[in-house]
């Protein structure tokens, strides 16, 4: 933990840039959602699945729920981990819990009684930044769903309140810097996980100091650098939900 | 999650009031360090136990490790809940992963090279805000177990770097309130966990909106309020636990 | 397994006394009946639960069905042990099955029909007996849970049909004592574990032997050692327990 | 749990005869000891594994470890039963802790230094006493094990101290009757497996009341029956196993 | 995986001739159908369970459903597999699909709508051979059941419509050999498992290739050799079955 | 299981042509080899690596050893399948194990003593054909896996001993037809997997008859059929490795 004697050098993006982001909707034939979405390295393939059966403890609630899944394959990283150990490790459930309210406060349940929505982000490549990968790419695949959804007449009003999504933002050596990749995100001295609106309004701020704990005012520096990367993404990525595919 | 029509009511303490804080040390004889604290309702049993053996990643580094466990006996809540399920749910990793990244940052690992030290949080009582109370029972066992290693001789220099603590703080209705109770926390708009030092440089924040995005503003207030309960209340525990019991 | 050439001296109290002991109950809010049970070092947190389900294999059956569960906290004992093994451990299975029987043996369970009661033992600290004073805190916790039935109107006759407690007794060298705490437990020839009742009957004998066969004169012995220290332990718990606390 | 009006009445044997009984050593062409036990309808197969690897806890002692598994196959009973819940099943746990304890009891585990003899009873069949004639078959499989060891010169000192068995013990209505059947086991008011040696010293008795507490007198009662008919049932396994079978 | 210098020698059968075979119907007394099967020194027990219950893909279908299940006991090898193991393997699944698929060709399922069939196979010892013994032993079993039910008067019409049968045949230096041992098939080039019927059609073939890749005529005379030697180990098993015991 | 009234159509294809077919190669910038296949619908993701600790069986040994796994995401499938039912049903290890045959049937292993390679084929879309699509990529990412140890010098001798390759063939009513999709599968009347090299060697059949058994004369033609099919395949594949990708 002690500091590197040499920073990570960003090629071809300011310490304000995220890495280049695409995404193809469509892709899974048998899902009513999915998105591809790649952020640098960083590779997640998300599906929808919508079931006719309340989660447990939505019984007789007059809403549905949505629950997320975050898996690696195993040789997303750079060594390979055991699958068993994938689906057990703590750091797996840490997300895919962040990803459920990320994703939760996008959609307007009560569109979907008595039923479940999953979302399944699964990392092909991990190079930083996949939780915040995995939101955007569980965005992508939500709005392919709801694109389909009305299209084929099934829903007649559109179920997603936000658009949500989300950046990682970090302090490396002195300088913020949004969306980390996996070198960067090793020697960043804090590390904030923001989700957002593409509005600018705030869901959820996960993480903090790595090294020793920060100013207050820094905190707050960050978050606000990070909350509007997450409007500048969501408008990139806006442009690319727009062109309908595969549906 | 429709706004409750009637919003719990605090008895014998203000918005900003944390709940009756009372703090026991050494209450385990087998333990090297212990706490039992109880906040509230809320009833933690922390102990310490050093291990000499490094963690799987940490063998060959320069310092050990600090991991940290976080359960729920089966009835600490208000249906039981099965022991099985318990270890397994995933709210309990995201829960221990925060305790294990708070308490890490109070201590100077490079004193307990190829050793790991366990801290055992069991909730006996849960009536909200688990996990903070946890943090501040383990930084007592902590505390209680550094305590003993420089009475008993084995290390000369104090290895905590920083007084850890926590608290939750929410919005309930339009008021920002401090220390959810169990009440509290189920019609909270917002509500973060706000991990910070005796002295306000933040650790850790973990959470956010419960129902609708909130703004920026919102949440800098709460953060800002939360760090200041977390003085608060680092103050009260420094004066329980410089009283050295069971040593 | 070889004699220790110096045998456990007790202090304070004679070979036929037990640890002292002291009960509280009521200490858990959310249970219908609690206790936390104290007996040398050995403490025992026992709570009950009343679920409105009937036991698998008692559905359609005229009574319901009462289980127990047996665990140790991971730093209740000397060496920390890990929760995943503390769950699996054979021993656990074995003393939760002697619970289980000992309190079943307590209740009438016609009373509870279609319903399962859960006796949850937990072991917050371990100093030898800690399968006896589950059995003790369970009856305990059983009995506080009877006294609100009953208090509430909800029955309107007393369940409980005997006094069940238990009470360990071994052979120390050529001494029989009663009580064993770990230090005698590890160096004892033999060792008996009597559920009996307040009147000196029987319900259930485990154990023997610890290093070679005994003759069947000295087995009986102790049982009848055993039944009498259960009655001396019974008369006390019970002027405790008629000190109704947090009813 | 309320008596039946009619007991199940024995056919061509006393109350206090054992079923008939048979052993066939050295029964799998693997194992260095085994041994088929039929009692009754129920059937073991018992075999002796010889490991030269000390068990955890028995590193660097002077002496070695046996461990005891019991196991039934799926439609050894009446119903059939999943192999996982066999295995995971707390009765399976306390029952190989049993055999465990019993068949150590009979061996000089000094001519094991470093070793650990695994014995494995598994229930072909079960009728009642599948515990009693699992320490039975065990005890043969080890007698099988010895004789081997001696025959082949790698052992030049008979290892086994105590020859030792058991047997069940009931009061069936007011009747004491020996090695109970399914039928009589389920309505017997008091059951106790004795485990004693063929000279009548006790190593240990588990079991008591099934349907309420019984009189210290009724207890010793059985106790005394079962030591005698453990007595009787080692003289003939005694004779069956002094044929050396497939050695 | 280098040829070995000696193959083993075939002592008292041709290379052609499969082990001396004999199988015992009706050994369970619990079970509707079982058989206990020698071939060679490998050594099965197969039962036959018939639930009241649709195996969940064919809750309203207009048939049942036949399941096996396959396992080895812990010493039924050379060396002791621990349980756990052994219920967990790779290779235990694919032999009991096989055995399903198998036995499942055997049997009109119409007759056993809404119900399971369980076939469970337990090697009590294992010399090579088991999956196709299992097969054998699992058609015994199976014809012992519809012998009972036909006996009975609950079935009226024989709902077998293939025997079927299997055996394994291999390359053994340059020779076909069926019905390999474990010191054979240990060092065959190639290894077949052919599933077949008494006159001759083809369920199942599994299996190729050891050592290298073989010609596709070398294939094929093996196939031709297994489903040959089949047809005659179906002749010697039914004519031991045409025996009824214990019905 | 009762024929269907119509068989499916194939478009695009004859009844022995595979399905279009493309892969490429080095798509995973973490793994020493990768390919992503695409054959039909169906797709896999294929990646190699290489351990440098032996596996348990071959320590000492002079080989090294190949194993794979076989794993599909939640939804490549039309319904979703949990996880943790992913992991452990016997369709996967029985796929699996036939993987790793395949595989390691075309590798020198003693090029990688000591050492274990795996290769992890998780199906991403399926649409039939999963297993021979699976041994198809793995063939291509060993094949990228070799040239990249060539390249870099850290291997002189080419270590694949065979190009191996699969395709399913099964009969359609009265068709043969080569590579099935999901539809022709659920109502293929026989179905195998065939495993063999470029050349038409056999390493491995798999599969049988579906609907009752088939004479030995359909086997052997649909098994040339599936030996000159995997020839066809192996041909286009090579021309597509034959082209470097990402090395």
């Amino acid at each position: 933990m002690t500091a590197p004697s040499k920073l990570p050098v960003r090629e071809g993006r300011s310490a304000l840039d995220p890495r280049p982001l695409s995404v193809k909707r469509g892709v899974n034939p048998h899902a009513p959602g999915s998105a591809h979405l790649i952020m640098g390295h960083t590779e997640i393939l998300a599906t929808v699945t919508l079931e006719d059966k309340p989660a447990p403890h939505m019984r007789g609630k007059k809403e549905g729920w949505l629950t997320a899944e975050y898996a690696m394959l195993p040789r997303a990283t750079n060594d390979r981990q055991a699958r068993e150990r994938n689906l057990q490790n703590g750091r797996r459930h840490e997300i895919q819990r962040l990803l459920g309210r990320a994703l939760r406060a996008s959609v307007d349940l009560k569109h979907f009684r008595n039923q479940t929505i999953y979302v399944d982000c699964d990392v092909l490549v991990a190079d930083g930044g996949t939780r915040v990968a995995s939101i955007l790419a569980g965005h992508a695949a939500l709005h392919d769903f709801c694109d389909r959804l009305i299209h084929s007449g099934r829903l007649s009003e559109w179920p997603l309140t936000h658009k949500v999504g989300a950046i990682s933002v970090g302090l490396v050596g002195e300088e913020i810097r949004v969306d980390l990749d996996y070198a960067e995100d090793k020697v960043a001295r804090a590390d904030l996980n923001v989700v957002a609106t593409d509005t600018g309004l705030i869901i959820e701020v996960q993480g903090g100091a790595e090294e020793g704990p920060i100013a207050q005012e820094d905190y707050v520096q960050l978050l606000t650098t990070g909350v509007q990367a997450v409007r500048g993404v969501m408008a990139q990525l806006g442009r690319e939900l727009a062109v309908i595919q595969g549906v």
